[in-house]
C-alpha cells in the first residue's frame, strides 16, 4: 500500500535482494501446496554474533524488499529515511530483514511465478494465500540466518496484520512487536473498498479470467483500483491543503470526453501511472482478498493468542484520519495486548496524510518506532 | 444519489408526472443551446389563491421526480415518509413540486433524449451541463404555475447546491432556502471520487465513447461507479453495525474467481444491480461532472451572493459522518448565510449513515424540516 514498488529488476540494474528456498512442498494455510517456492529479501546492519539483534520488517501491499538503499543498490527504497545509521530503525544497532511477501511480484513466489508442474505462469492456479502464509514465509528468512529470536517484528499496513499473524503462528519467536496501521480483522467499509478494487480489474475485459498476457494486462482494470486507493491512502483534509479546487495544469488535460479538469485528478492519474506499470494484476488480487479474509480470532481468542505469543513489549501506531484502518482498530489491538500482558504503547497519531502517512510523515512516526526501539 | 430511482414508467404503469416545456431555444449557462426542451414534475397538496404556499424540491444525482405516492401513482417514493399530510413536509399545508433534473432520465431532457436536429439521442452531442441549469429548468416550472414567490426551495446532496444556484440566479424567488447535505462547492476528495466514478464508465468496452446501444449499456463500468457511490453515501460506522464480518448469504455465492464472500459484498451487489437497469450511463456523467463544477463563488463573494437572494429564513443541515459532502462544508455554507443576513439553523446531526441519512433517518431529519417549515 504504498506509491512506488521498484520496478522488476533488469540484468544491468542494481540488486540488493538475496533469496531463501521455502521447505519444498511448501503446504499452503487454507490448502494447496507450493513446490520451489522463493522469498526475496534485502538486509541492512549486522547481525551479531548472539544472533539476538534481528528485526524482521513486512511490508504493506504493493511494495518489494527495498525498503532502503544499501551498497549494492543504492537507489532510494520506500521507507527510506527510516531506516539507515543513527535513523528510527538504526542500522548500527540492528540487523534489519525485508521480506517481499510471499504472493507478491518482486523476487518472491506468486500468481505471476512460473508453476514447476507447467512451466507457465500460476496465474489462478496459485493456491489460496492467506497473510499466515506470508508470516510463515517470512519466518523461513529468519531461520535460514540461524536466529532463534527475533529482537522485533514490524510492519505497516498489511505487515501490520502480519505481524500478528507471525506472533500466533510463533510464539515466543519475537521480543517486540510493532503494528503500524494495521489491524486484527479488516472492517466491512475496507473489505468492500478493496471489494471493488479486485472488481475493477475483473471486469476489464483485457484480465481475462486471469489468462491476460504481459504486453497486455488488465491497465483499465489497475488504474481505477490504483485510483481508490489513492483515495483511500490519503485524506479529504490532506488534499484540500493540497489540491483545494485548483484546475489540471494545461499540458495534462486531453481532448477525451469527461477528461480530468482539477488538480487533485492528475494527481490520481500520476499514480496510477506508476503502479501500472509496476506490479502484477493477479498478484495484486491474492494479496487484497487475503488483507479481507484474515482474522486474527481465527487463531482462538486474541487475548490468549497473544499471552501464548511471549511478547515483552508492542507499540502499536495509528493514525486519526485513517479511513481504511481506522484508529479505533488499532487502539483495540493496543488494548488485547495490554490485557494479553505485553507492556504496550498505543500512538494515535493526528497526522492528516491518512493511511499513508507511515510513507510521508517519518517525523512523527520515527520519533515513537525510535523511542520504542531505544527501549 | 439515492437507492431506487423509479424505472422508466411503461404505458400500463402508473404515472403521477406533468411535464412543462422549457423556452425554445434554452440557452445552457456554460454555452450550447437546448431546443424542444421539457421537465418532468409531479406535485402534492393544492396551490392556494395567493400562490404563496408553494415548496420546489430538487433531488440528488439519480432519483426522479417522484418523491412520495399521490393517487395517480400509488407507489412508494423516494422521501415518502417525508412529504405527505401531517409529515415533515406536510401537504395539508405546502404545494409541493418536485422536478426531475435537466440532464437527467426520468422525462426531463437529457443526454438519452432524442435530439429533434438529428432524430437520435443527443449522448455526448448534448451541451455542456451546470447545476445552474438544472436550476434555471426548476425555475420554469414554478413560472408556469404564475408563481411569482416560492414559500421554500429545498434539495439534498446535488439537490443541496442546486437550491445554492436557485438562489443566487433568482433573488427574491424563495423566502426560505433548505439546503440538505449539500456544499458551496464540492472537495477535491468528492471530485476525485466522482472522477473514479466517471472513468469506470468511460474506461468501460462497452460505453463506447457515449454511443452504446441501448442493449448493452456499459453494465460493468456502471457497476463499478454505483459500488463506489455506495461505499461513500454510507459510512464505516453502519456497516459496521449493520455487517461486521458476517459471511455472504450462501445463495448469493457465485463460483467465479474473487467471488464476494462477505455480506457487505452482497449488499453492494445488489445496489449495483438496482442502479444499472434504471440509469442512463451518460446522463450519470453529465451529472456527476456538473456537481464538481459548482462553485457558489463563481456568482460572486458568497456573502454578497446570499444577501442579494433576500431569503427571510435558511435551513442548513449536514451529518457528521457524511464522507463526501462533510459536515464543515455545511457549517461554512451557515455561516456565509448568516453573515449574508438570513435567519439560518444549522443543524449538524449525529446520524450514522453517512450523506444518504436524509433518506434513512427520516425521524432526525423530519424534526429538523418540520420545525424550521413550521417557523
Amino acid at each position: 500500500m504504498m506509491a512506488t514498488p521498484a520496478p522488476q529488476t533488469e540484468h544491468d540494474e542494481p540488486d540488493a535482494r538475496r533469496y531463501v528456498k521455502l521447505p519444498d512442498p511448501f503446504p499452503m494455510w487454507k490448502g494447496g501446496t507450493l513446490h520451489g517456492g522463493q522469498i526475496a529479501y534485502e538486509t541492512w546492519g549486522r547481525l551479531n554474533r548472539a544472533r539476538d539483534n534481528a528485526l524482521l520488517l513486512f511490508t504493506g501491499l504493493s511494495p518489494s524488499a527495498h525498503a532502503a538503499s544499501s551498497p549494492e543498490d543504492p537507489r532510494s527504497g520506500w521507507w527510506q529515511r527510516m531506516i539507515g545509521p543513527g535513523l528510527a530503525v538504526d542500522t548500527d544497532r540492528y540487523f534489519v530483514i525485508c521480506v517481499n511477501s510471499l504472493g507478491s511480484c518482486f523476487g518472491s513466489t506468486g500468481p505471476a511465478s512460473i508453476n514447476p508442474a507447467t512451466g507457465t505462469p500460476y496465474r489462478l492456479e496459485f493456491p489460496d494465500l492467506s497473510v499466515e502464509d506470508i508470516a510463515r514465509a517470512g519466518h523461513e528468512v529468519v531461520r535460514s540466518f540461524g536466529i532463534l529470536r527475533l529482537d522485533t517484528v514490524m510492519g505497516p499496513s498489511l505487515g501490520g496484520m502480519v505481524v500478528l499473524a507471525y506472533a500466533a503462528l510463533f510464539p515466543g519467536a519475537a521480543r517486540h512487536l510493532v503494528s503500524i496501521s494495521g489491524t486484527a480483522a479488516a472492517s466491512p467499509f475496507a473489505i468492500a473498498l478493496r471489494s471493488v478494487q479486485r472488481d475493477a480489474i475483473t471486469s476489464d475485459p483485457d484480465w481475462r479470467n486471469g489468462q491476460y498476457s504481459t504486453d497486455r494486462p488488465p491497465i483499465a482494470g489497475m488504474r481505477l483500483a490504483r485510483k481508490l486507493g489513492t483515495l483511500t491512502y490519503r485524506s479529504a483534509a490532506e488534499w484540500q491543503q493540497r489540491f483545494d479546487r485548483q484546475p489540471i495544469r494545461a499540458d495534462l488535460k486531453d481532448r477525451t470526453p469527461f477528461t480530468s479538469e482539477f488538480a487533485v485528478q492528475g494527481y490520481m492519474e500520476a499514480q496510477a501511472n506508476r503502479f501500472v506499470n509496476g506490479f502484477d494484476a493477479n498478484c495484486y488480487l491474492y494479496l487484497s482478498r487475503a488483507i479481507d479474509r484474515f482474522d486474527l480470532a481465527a487463531h482462538g481468542e486474541p487475548e490468549a493468542v497473544l499471552r501464548r505469543a511471549s511478547l515483552e513489549r508492542a507499540l502499536v501506531i495509528g493514525v486519526e484520519s485513517d479511513l481504511l484502518f481506522p484508529i479505533g482498530e488499532q487502539r483495540s489491538l493496543a488494548q488485547a495486548l495490554e490485557a494479553a500482558g505485553t507492556a504496550t504503547r498505543f500512538a494515535p497519531l493526528p497526522c492528516i496524510e491518512g493511511h499513508d502517512a507511515f510513507l510521508i510523515d517519518i517525523e512523527r512516526f520515527g520519533r515513537e518506532i525510535g523511542a520504542f526501539l531505544a527501549g
